[in-house]
């Protein structure tokens, strides 16, 4: 149950749409279900503001479908899955109605929440082979709740492809950076903006990019102030905490 | 000139307090000041919402107040100093009043902003040794116009001690957890907010720490979600982009 | 022949059972039989106080069952296999009667060790792809003869389903910390538990988890005292120290 | 508090010397004590069967003797100091009565520990240069009440010196094996006795040693079952876990 | 003996101010000096163009000294000094006239080599830290007769910084790049220029920059095309080679 | 369009062989085409004096043939793919008639540019397995417009076989050192010629060789001065800056 | 040609069984063969004592028949391939009378030297996956007129295996210790002989064995003198330099 | 005892020189000598065929003095520390006689070995700052009864300085090349010599030579055959190798 989902629950409970008994009853659901070869945790969506999302590289199908039944036992409506091979896809299809995206491997199940943050998040790539990581990304964010702009193919050897998108940039609440090889994108884009960078390495390169640790310590080190770094082709991360940042409050 | 005090201007010619000659004399400055050694850039208040800052490592007293002199000149009122050794430090004291914290190195010139975020940045710890690195961000943070709360020495090798704080971590806008050797409170802090945590590995540790690696490499595996990660012992960075969340706005 | 069977040896002679020449005999074996690609050590029962196990991998099947057939020549009854492929332990199963675990490539031969242990060992997962090392150390435990509690993914992303169990967690008298990613649960764990923690790094994760490096340093670095640690997706490593100290016993 | 501690007060309450009312009293102290820098974790005796034990290097002695205060405040009455170097060491002295022993840079306020362990535990080097680790090992396991057998300078490069003392290593219950270079003294010792081997790498060497990387891997690698590691130089988290093991009972 | 030297010899000879018999003394000199501790290359003008390069550190003055003075008596007519301590240099200055450069370490015995390249070398730095190594850039450039243009403190944090000089950086024949933290300089200046980009990671930053490494691979990845790298620091090598790249000729 | 294009276009209006309207025309294209997943470059022949060029490598062959499509459109007349699989190049050679080289993995469209470059460049390789990158920097070279001299397998383990070509390398204008394992062919080739060497590490090699991170650090820290170095297996960076330099001129 | 045919030759000139004629062509042939992909060292065996050795890793069978053609035309009578798959060597046998190992990957044309060395070459390694590695050498030693003893699976674990054979290792001229994971077999084997130890380091293990680093860096840092190292399951070369000192003699 | 030495014995012995009564007590000594902090190994010499060495570093004069007390009680005559600070060997020159070498840290007591090897041992340097190690070795090799010829300053950017010294090289009985940054040397002269080469990495360079692990890559990696390494700076261990190598003898 998502914060969102409690306070709806609690406003059925106030205009009579739904029972004190009931109400208590989804309230009194253990924290967790112990499905055996995993816990899976129901009160992320009250503690977090966004339930549980199945990491699916390694699971088996059976596994998957085990979770996320547990999970909609539990009242979570809307389910996301990220890293999932097509094959382990086909086979939870047959049994629940999923949204494939091959290219990312990101699923999901019932749809996006409606896009409430503060602004627009803009994903931007340094090359076309960043695109399943921005993807990653991107599609997180959206099922998160956020309006996404994708800026990809903009790397820095070739500067005027960027500026010719200045205003997009500046146009942005929260800017996921990706990139590869030499992960200069995100000292120039974090150069040029006054909202948070967030910078994703990717694991596209050859030889002394290893794998992506190139670009993470080129990120890591940049010269311009206010980019934070996330894993090498941590897509769904930066989305995470991107949406956050873009649905930020007072409390 | 920051974002501010742009507004400010524009509001006083608006006002008749400044005639629009002489608002026009201060926008036609350079976007740059060429001292020699350095270009200063002085349009980064305008671009990024906040005033260039100098990173004293490895500048003499004398670098430091030439460019000190040029952001005096080109409008800017307040100039914060990291890395800052304490002898140069009392050199530049000579000749301008800065408020000098020798045990984070940070020294700041004009005074803090008015804290006007959207809530309170948190700034964790995980031991005594961290404090330093937690003090650039406090500092760095109250200076961008931040409230912030302390909360040293938590580390999760002894967790009723985090529990005990609880609610001051659900309280805040921002967390920013700062931690060497595992770096592991990174992820107890991620997996209980649903606010972003920006993790500042320290260079706190001995052999297998490796100077602050391990934490940082701790730090970007975290499985909480939500967590991204600054360079090791960069408590200035982690305080500037927490500062730009706590300040996120439509546009 | 392992300690116990070489009392039980003695006990025979003792009251009849066995005449002391063939007692002699037996003991007359050779420390070790060289049988070409290998030399089998037969005193390691002896000194060590459990008979050679078999590392599986790289091995033919031939090799293996040329092992297993000098082992049981020299009066070794049971034998631990490790890390052996689907397609070889197909092969040996033909020759000998093992009980093959897919999950974790671990084949017993002649049935666990009777349960004899001071208390028992808890071995704990961070996720569910921990689950396979987390299996080898636990069948390797029961063949040594150990009572085991399995507590699978209960990561420090979500504190909560680790506090549940924190009854399971004071009622060990060795834990077993298998996680993958920032590895952060063996700090968590070693700061609750007042026994000895051992740290299973594992090599699940991407990118900057350089398969299990993170988790290694982390748990190497853990700042919660009592932790030791073993080889990445070392389960059988953890297992085998685990029931030594769980027989722990004055000399 | 330790276990020991609060089992003789209970003793005390029920043979009348100490009044329920002051007994009580002692139990409802905060489980720890906030002192600014420092958050002092008062419950760990009673968690963790020893008090909490103060990490030296990089405090202050003003800090230190902050924490030694709130620790006899809150019951404590033996405290370990460790990583002090001698210069912080002579002006704690001036406060409180410490036992130094400079070449581990251990102190110890309070004496040892009443040696109640299962068995002895053997502490071996391969060199003359390991013996600071060694001691920082040795004098830790001696406050935590254990019997300790120093063997130094057996390293494997002369077998003969470490066979002339089998039967040391079979007498103990734990063996530490402490070695720098190629550290592999932990095998060698490893596979020959029948009880839990904990390695600690040290940092001497020069060149390809890097700092005791390379014996922290050998031993990461050892072929022999039964040996765990901990940090490269971390005398005292191998002492506090063979500790543990010595004191092993069952709950 | 430069090339330029021995074409101006073999004119002498033409037109009668020099001997063919102290000619051909000249030229009949040992392809080296030995001079027990070195080895001094008399021949690398004629093979390579320049004379040979004295690498100051770790030498002693009596040491250079006695290289000088193997080159002097060879016909050398000029030295360059790089890495040259202070100290040292003042030693030497007692022997010999040479003007020594604090800043970088660079001393010149005997003056420039006239400017006769094809066009100019533009150094760039990321910032004033990296000065020093572009200074050495620059006075071995300008030994080795070039024209040489500095354009420090560009970096890629504040592009308009670096676009307002875009027509410094069209004029050169060659650039040099001079960049610490992400090193990013070099893609973003590669990928303006039509002329070969020599990059120069320098060792400034902290953390994650591990000396340079960060901004080494950076520049080994540039994504933009005509970019080479050099040893971290080594800005004598990178003039040494935009040096060769300004005289190329046809042969 | 190249540079030269531009000239003989700006040529062909002189003499009427083309309006100034449709000059204007091919002039007024856009700096870059936006084809969704790519931004194709379509400045970099003016800027930088060649055409964009495709790295092959993770992309489609509708990828490529939309790229190429962008490239022709834009009048840009020759194309060179790099790293292209000879799958993928079979799919595109059905829609564009191009020459594929399966060793190097380099396909051209268009075929070379006429070789006007100062001089020649000279490509050596260690070893038989060097080739394949030796292969994609001399079909770059030659299509940029270079005549090239193959020199391969003349590793320094026989020096004679090196030596045997001295006058080919003295008649290079610029060196590409193509080496893996130790890398040594860069050092010898630089202290014998007078012109710059630029040196690509390969990943021939296996152990410590590190997938060419020995002999990339090898050639980084060369004694011989003018050799720059490009990332491992980077022909292509190699030839590219060789071309630059074979085609510098005054401006 | 080797030295010992070198040596054949001209006693048959000196005995009239080879004409001066026919002697002096075969010297003046070229000191290497250019066979376009490969320059054959045809003077190696007369500088080296051994003909030029084929590394069949990544050579067509078409390459490699076409360096043993250029081999055997320049009179050398016996060749060495090693790390030739099966596949390769099967096509070669179509070609030439090889005798393929397939579990070391060494093929053999001509037969091995006749045993001429000072000693026996002792061959150990510390288990049974270290066999294919151990046999490279084995078989490499043999090729080139050595003696070899095989000594396989004595590794530190079980030192009563190792010891059994001391006598073994006495009786060697020069041991080769082949182990992987913690590489201790070197130190242990160094400790006790009295003739050099060449250490190889295989890539057999896992986690942070990190395909044979963990060894090799035990081995460089051995406590025991007397110890070199080739590269990680490097095997030949080990075997190489063995052959050498077996052979050395007065010059 | 050294072999040399218990030869010498016996024949005293068989000429009457020498009771057999005395000889027998010298040969009942203990294999070592326990001294506390140190277990000086006896027997070595015999073993080794040269008595112990004292490794230096790290050790006080008193312990010094102490180990070659005992050393001198049992018998051994000739005593080498290696790593020796000058200001150690200036309180054991008190008492007693050593010959003292600032530049390798080298101590000798009791003069070389008489020179008895089967050739020379040839000690190259790639230049002047890789002296000190090269002396360690070549002070080393004489005081094991070695002939030693120094080459210092031959590194492969002037290749001629080497092969004016071919017949040096070609003269020698095994060679140790010792040489930093890219420590191309050794592969250079590896496919020269027929011979062994061993090779010592130097820490010598900067920047990406990280202490020499560049060149101790390049060194494993070599191209030439019979090239084997030790580790960084080490010059003793090189030379004791070389020694074993100059002193072989069929057994």
């Amino acid at each position: 149950m998502e914060q969102d989902e409690l306070l709806k629950m609690l406003e059925n409970v106030a205009n009579g749409e739904l029972s004190a008994e009931n109400a208590m009853l989804r309230l009194k659901q253990q924290p967790f279900s112990d499905i055996g070869f995993a816990k899976v945790d129901n009160h992320r969506g009250l503690r977090q503001g966004a339930g549980e999302v199945i990491y699916g590289a390694g699971k088996t199908a059976q596994q998957i479908c085990g979770i996320i039944s547990a999970m909609l036992e539990n009242g979570q409506e809307r389910v996301l899955i990220t890293r999932l091979p097509q094959e382990t896809a086909n086979e939870i299809s047959v049994k629940y109605d999923i949204e494939y995206h091959e290219n990312s491997g990101i699923a999901v199940l019932g749809g996006n929440k409606h896009a409430d943050g503060i602004g627009k998040i803009v994903i931007a790539t340094g090359g076309t082979s960043d695109i399943p990581v921005a993807e990653e990304a991107a599609l997180t964010a959206e099922f998160l709740g956020n309006e996404v702009v994708r800026l990809y193919d903009v790397g820095v050897a070739g500067l005027h492809r960027l500026m010719a998108y200045l205003d997009v940039i500046m146009s942005a609440t929260v800017i996921i950076a990706v990139a590869g090889m030499e992960g200069a994108l995100a000292s120039v884009v974090g150069g040029l903006a006054d909202h948070p960078v967030i910078a994703v390495p990717t694991s596209v390169g050859y030889g002394a990019s290893f794998g992506g640790v190139s670009a993470l310590l080129s990120m890591l080190n940049s010269c311009a102030s206010g980019v934070s770094v996330v894993n090498i082709d941590n897509g769904f991360g930066a989305a995470y905490q991107a949406s956050m940042i873009n649905h930020i409050r007072r409390k």
